[in-house]
């Protein structure tokens, strides 16, 4: 029996999140029945990141156990073959029997892109925030420097979490204006439920100057999620990749 | 009366193109139909450049003549509102009454993007054209160097044009390589029908190595459609500005 990792990417508009569900149409249940259609096999595929509905994928990680016969390069080509067109594998390979793509990760990295513009845009509708009021760059950059570190990030945190810990490091973040977009950028050891969308939110707060940017260090000193910005909508939110 | 102007940006993935044909959906008439829902104004709506199905703008532009007491900067709120969300006015304002969008265009701006991965991708599988093989980039940046001046580009036309002259300047190209993604631009005085996708094509054939930088200028020479490369598909094409 071997274990097959796989690179996905996906675009995450038709999609209610990763997780398999009944009566819903997952990324994590698309690519297993296209398993199924290919081997015959009932996988149980295990992704790196549980992403929410709309959240889209570069570079999600998965990986699951089969007998099959298909050269483990090629699983690529032939999933394509027979899943929809946004739903893509990128790279195919065979891994070692332990290789956990969750448990082993070491690290990820999100993207968060923001639409600024006073009208929305036509092409990004599903892949950006809009946000319709000036922004000061200048500002949300520097905020975007105070989550750097290892902290306690419970106030960016949704209610409801079940992570042991909310302690996590971020190792980088980046935060670049190329014409009505920003884009915000930011890698780390982990992240607890929605924290990239709510540092974002937190992010937008600064840049509409409802708060500074050193105000980033009292509210993660808070360790209140009432003290953090609202949580940005999923569709301007892209897992870029998986560190092992 | 005044003569409105309107600066557009469109998603043409559902749009038989620009524009109006009975039992088609186009964006010139879900736009007409649009200011008409506001002014009850049967209008004609005149646009820069007539876009195929499947095209996107970032800056197409279109003028109409109207009676309505709308204030001109308030027509891209009010047409956006009733607009489906894959057509965006950028901006609306009144222009002088003899101005024409598509007789005074002194040039355009034109972008083209490649994906060269050896699977597609799910997120630009829409935006882009999917090129599986290795493309040798600097060789078609030089190539595209070539393509700048004034020509006579009857090797970039589709057969059944109907322009007067197939002489063009080109002002301006540049072909830019990040990650996956090559980027081609191109501006100049007016472009024949498909000659941009025409010129994209013709570089991929360079990309590939089937041709070589040089063979543009005895293509260009040629004045033959054969000898230049296919046409690349709609999808990976963007009307960018419109210069006046």
């Amino acid at each position: 029996m071997r274990n097959i990792k796989l690179i996905i990417e996906y675009d995450g508009t038709n999609y209610h999140g990763w997780q398999r569900q009944k009566n819903a149409l997952t990324v994590q249940g698309v690519i297993e029945d296209a398993i199924f259609s290919l081997t015959k096999e009932k996988v149980s595929l295990i992704g790196a990141s549980r992403t929410d509905e709309g959240v889209h994928a570069l570079g999600q990680v998965a990986n699951f156990y089969t007998n099959s016969k298909i050269p483990p390069e090629m699983f690529s080509y032939a999933l394509n073959s027979v899943l929809p067109d946004d739903i893509v594998i990128k790279e195919s390979s065979e891994v070692d029997y332990n290789f956990h793509s969750r448990y082993l990760a070491k690290g990820k990295k999100y993207r968060y892109i923001i639409y600024n513009h006073k009208h929305p845009s036509a092409l990004l509708k599903n892949y950006s925030m809009h946000v319709p009021y000036e922004l000061n760059f200048e500002e949300m950059a520097k905020a975007s420097q105070f989550f750097k570190g290892k902290y306690d990030f419970t106030s960016f945190k949704a209610s409801g979490s079940s992570a042991k810990t909310s302690i996590r490091t971020i190792w980088e973040t980046s935060l670049v204006k190329k014409d009505n977009l920003i884009i915000f950028e930011i890698c780390g050891d982990g992240f607890l439920y929605n924290m990239v969308r709510i540092i974002a939110g937190t992010l937008i707060d600064v840049g509409l100057g409802k708060i500074t940017s050193e105000d980033i260090i009292s509210i993660i000193e808070a360790k209140d999620r009432n003290k953090a910005g609202k949580t940005a909508p999923p569709q301007g939110l892209y897992l870029v990749e998986i560190y092992y």
